[in-house]
């Protein structure tokens, strides 16, 4: 299944709120590259979409997977709609 | 399925090259967030990938997919591994 079509499927219905997810995989490969290229990656990354969106403690997730051939970091950012006021 | 599950599956098989493979989806929400976020993104984080791998014009993919809802930017960058000398 083509990694698009993943997205697609997850949010067929419009959803209330604006959300960004970021996810880099990083395949070490036999030579064996940066252990660490995705802990570099995630500060600067973070710093680039603080730039756009506002990012706060309660609405970003930041998880981070590392083995031995393939790390994997998941950012998700989460924007509150509107408040909905009940009358 | 988890997205990560995803990543792990595609790639179990130790691969030869170096590869970073980076994904993100903006999903607007009903009330509706920016429509060019994607694109303001995808230059700055080039940037930030560039200060730590080679990105070279043939090393390097870039998609973008834009819907009303949901858009998606997809960057894969792979490094070649060392050349194989055959005696």
């Amino acid at each position: 299944m083509n990694l698009m079509s993943f997205f697609n499927r997850r949010t067929s219905a419009p959803v209330a709120r604006e959300r960004l997810q970021i996810l880099l995989a990083h395949e070490r490969g036999i030579v064996g590259g940066k252990s660490d290229l995705l802990a570099q990656l995630r500060e600067e990354i973070l710093a680039v979409v603080g730039k756009h969106l506002s990012i706060e403690r309660d609405n970003v997730q930041v998880k981070m997977n590392r083995g031995a051939d393939l790390s994997t970091l998941e950012i998700e950012v989460e924007l509150p709609g509107p408040e909905v006021v009940r009358v």
